[in-house]
């Protein structure tokens, strides 16, 4: 087996479907593993195993065992992980320098502007009243609603931009053809395509970003990941 | 002028800090443009000016002159481009694969799980009321404190894990030199020295943290931009 890889118990969770999408679309060979969101010794992902892969406690890590099993963790650099060292065509993390850091900066966008704000606008309306015995509050759902939906609007804007100059079936984030900054996005835009309703979010408002994805489901290696889900 | 880079008016906000050390750091020569937060057409983050060189409408944004104004933002982004294409030595961003992947692992941890939720702390306790003409909600404060307060926990491992395999002096981040990781990590770090007891966070529970903080005061090019600064 040439790779481990770590998610969440049932959903997986965002972040550990980039690793899997990307290894498929890599077609490199892989098991899960699934840790759950505790910290029992040895299932939990704040527990004493675990933790000896990834110190942050959270999934994905990868192991690479036909690199003397080199770890990484936080979905950011696994993808440019895999990229750098699996893919020697370069088109999913650039050929150049200033290719690389147009990917990066589409990339860390998703990750640090992106995702937590999706997340809180997701725990806030389905996790916060098991975890703080109330509803949550108004301003705290307002709060990530309004900036996810401000996020929506820059990618929506980004691919009308893209979609003009590349064509329609070629509409990615960055380039006329998927980088890592796609396979960071699409399992978060997956979720929305599936529970944004349930989050008050009104993807009529962002007909590009509905065409992305689209194109992102009607991918084979997302096909092949998206099967395994339960959702 | 090899650079042009923006920040907030005012404080510079803590991710053009990053920016600002780090040129300081390779020693390159740069201007900062100041940006409000508003949408201002010619002064606004979100005005129509600012908005072509960043579509997101956020700091920093880094303009290298010297390269067809090649135009790069997030933090995350403009540290690793400047150390790809400024940096021969590679101690910055790493030699191999592998190096450059164990720092991405840091670098992204700092700037998703790390800035976001700091991040949110500072905004309830400070700008919340203002903003939602309401105190923040006691589980908005105690959900992003207990946060921060993990994430410290996660770096007081890491440095006490450094200290011991480098010694303290050359105790950073990822290896025994500053990457991009501690330029990233550093300006948040900063502004818990300052701002943390505000916050309800208690750094005499992270001593190695606090260690870290002095070490990063010390450094000349971190010295040089924190005068700079009105806090």
């Amino acid at each position: 087996m040439h790779f481990t890889f770590y998610a969440l118990d049932g959903t997986w969770g965002p972040n550990p479907i980039k690793v899997g999408i990307f290894l498929e679309q890599l077609g490199l060979e892989y098991e899960v593993k699934f840790k759950s969101m505790n910290d029992d010794p040895k299932k939990g992902v704040k527990g004493e195993d675990y933790l000896k892969v990834c110190p942050n406690g959270r999934t994905p890590a990868l192991v690479d065992h036909k690199n003397n099993d080199f770890v990484v963790w936080e979905s950011g650099a696994i993808l440019k992980y895999l990229a750098n060292k699996y893919d020697d065509s370069k088109q999913y993390a650039g050929k150049t320098v200033e290719e690389q850091a147009t990917i990066d900066e589409w990339l860390f966008f998703q990750c640090t502007g992106h995702s937590p704000v999706q997340g809180n606008l997701f725990f806030s309306l389905k996790y916060w009243p098991s975890k703080y015995n109330e509803e949550a509050p108004k301003n705290v759902v307002k709060r990530f609603r309004d900036e996810t939906n401000r996020v929506l609007s820059v990618y929506e804007q980004q691919f009308k931009r893209q979609a003009e100059k590349h064509g329609e079936d070629k509409m990615w984030l960055v380039y006329d053809h998927p980088t890592t900054a796609d396979f960071s996005c699409m399992p978060w835009m997956v979720v929305l395509s599936k529970f944004g309703g349930e989050m008050g979010l009104n993807l009529d408002e962002y007909p590009h970003v509905q065409k992305y994805i689209e194109k992102a489901l009607a991918l084979p290696s997302a096909k092949k990941i998206l099967a395994k889900l339960p959702f």
